[in-house]
């Protein structure tokens, strides 16, 4: 099976989860900027969530541009992911609505976290799939930032009952560290003739 | 006609109908564990529903890797498969909103044996399009699943007002078989030169 | 320019106008059959208005297939299509909860009608591009139905203050004799080699 | 890597905005005329925000007409202005919800100026991709559309608090200007071969 649909479907499911966070941000009533204070910590939270999924539609991307089939282990690894990027909306809009509590803040984390692992076993199905000669393994070789990315998340969840705004600082920290675009993926295509 | 362009609408509107659900699991008031608990009957039935949908979705894309044209009874019965999927956000919020009542659990039931029935038509289109060479007859010979779950289905209906804790096993039972890939049109595919 | 973003962006807009119709379907309040009564109205104008985004994606498939080539006025007539469609959840809305009002029944066949001019618009436009060897122009020689809907629609327009269940009867009947297939377009494109 | 899922994922996000907007339009309790003007306002918005978005779309579409390949800068430029475009749907709910307040009607503006200056950004990582024989900067050689938008929407902010009514006729104005479709790219596609 070509890889054409799996990636369509997951572009759509992504693109909707993006702006279905857009619904969270109530039009204000009345035409004052007071009117706009309710609205700053969902619109903030809603930057970091639009950064996070952005973040996750690049990783997604590059990694099918060096995976050329699919199977139903495949298929599956990435309904999960869906599954828990799906919820990503939910969480923002729990820890932007009460001024980021301690709960809904290490919530925010956890589906961070969760995401993160479903990542990892869809890269690793793939490369399973790949077999010896696996060009996304080449190309994430020494994948720092996969391997760093889970662990913060989990100090940041650990964190957020001690102080949540240090759980804050690291996802905002882990978002800034992946908006680096991924340059060994970029230059594993560059340097395959195919891609 | 090309299939292009029915998988491309069957993609949005299934990846819609998946993150539709997600705006019924309302955003909790408070920050506490206990703002949860309301939320979980319907994020128990999100999972099932979820899954459900991603089953239709990959079931969908192996059929159509073995369907090269479609004609307009085709495209007629997608839209009504399309139609029964789209059913089922508001019955998984009725059965969850309404801790798994007796009715909304049959309902629930019975929109799960509409969407087999229309996939089972949907199929049946197909292979008399393709004629008596038919790859997707070949693939699905014995299809003991697509077979069985009409039947599950059904049962579950009608033990809906003898015991709902029983049709809901039965759905979650169904939704386990069809987790496990579809060892069958792989194998077609994997040996047939031009999938 | 080709026609490939055209369609996608179509098929995108058209899926999300017909499940947006799903979130209208409020979630019933209680787990009885009594609770539902208050769904049919509008269920039954769901029914309707999925059949009339199904035939308008249906014909858009259609209309596309004998088309190679896309310029600026057929982008704009296009959005112009998509705007009066993407009106279609809304007018159906008001008819179902209002207990199909005069007004209300009026409004949706304005739409209708609306929208029926707007394809007509982007079929006059692709056939002006396509010139002298319009192969649409040849599809759609004897379009009866393209030239009987719009009056079936001004008919019940006119008659909703008079009798506002012949223009709903005129509702339904148009879209029965749109979801016979186009047997024309199909026999074009079977006759034609590069389809 | 090809620019197919860009626009793949830009389609899907832009069609769920444009759809967004509907669900603004509540539907209206009662079935008389005068149910429908409270309407009014937000349905003039939704007008002239649906045909802002057309504009970015056609825009879009054809600048990836001359676009043969993204990089990781151009990604992130992509989704920095699908996030400003997702800010629409909100600021045109403002601004119609509250009888084009001024400070609404400001906020419309900066949202407009934001996304203008993020396209043009875009076209810039663009240009510089495609490095010295750059068909995109053949394309836009002159581009004075481009170029005055923004000094328009700056006045239109700054002219905000002064007479709102102009600010106004101002976005009318741009919206008209742009709905002019491109010649000079179409006729760059023309001449060009590959295209």
């Amino acid at each position: 099976m070509s890889t054409g649909r799996l990636e369509a479907f997951s572009d759509a499911v992504i693109a909707i989860l993006i702006t279905v966070m857009v619904l969270e941000l109530k039009i204000p009533h009345g035409a004052t900027l007071q009117a706009l204070r309710p609205l700053l910590p969902i619109g903030l939270t809603y930057v970091l969530s639009f950064v996070y999924l952005g973040i996750y539609w690049n990783n997604h991307h590059h990694m099918f541009q060096v995976t050329e089939h699919v199977n139903g282990a495949i298929l599956w690894a990435n309904l999960h992911l869906l599954f828990w990027l799906s919820l990503v909306p939910v969480a923002t809009g729990w820890m932007g609505d009460n001024g980021f509590g301690r709960l809904p803040t290490l919530a925010y984390g956890l589906v961070l976290l969760l995401s993160a692992i479903a990542y990892f076993v869809l890269q690793t199905a793939i490369i399973a799939d790949q077999g010896t000669e696996s060009k996304l393994r080449a190309a994430v070789g020494g994948d720092w930032k996969g391997k760093a990315s889970p662990v913060l998340y989990l100090a940041a969840v650990g964190l957020a009952y001690v102080d949540r705004w240090v759980s804050l600082a690291l996802y905002v920290a882990v978002a800034l560290l992946w908006m680096v675009p991924d340059r060994r993926l970029e230059r594993a295509l560059a340097s395959s003739p195919e891609a």
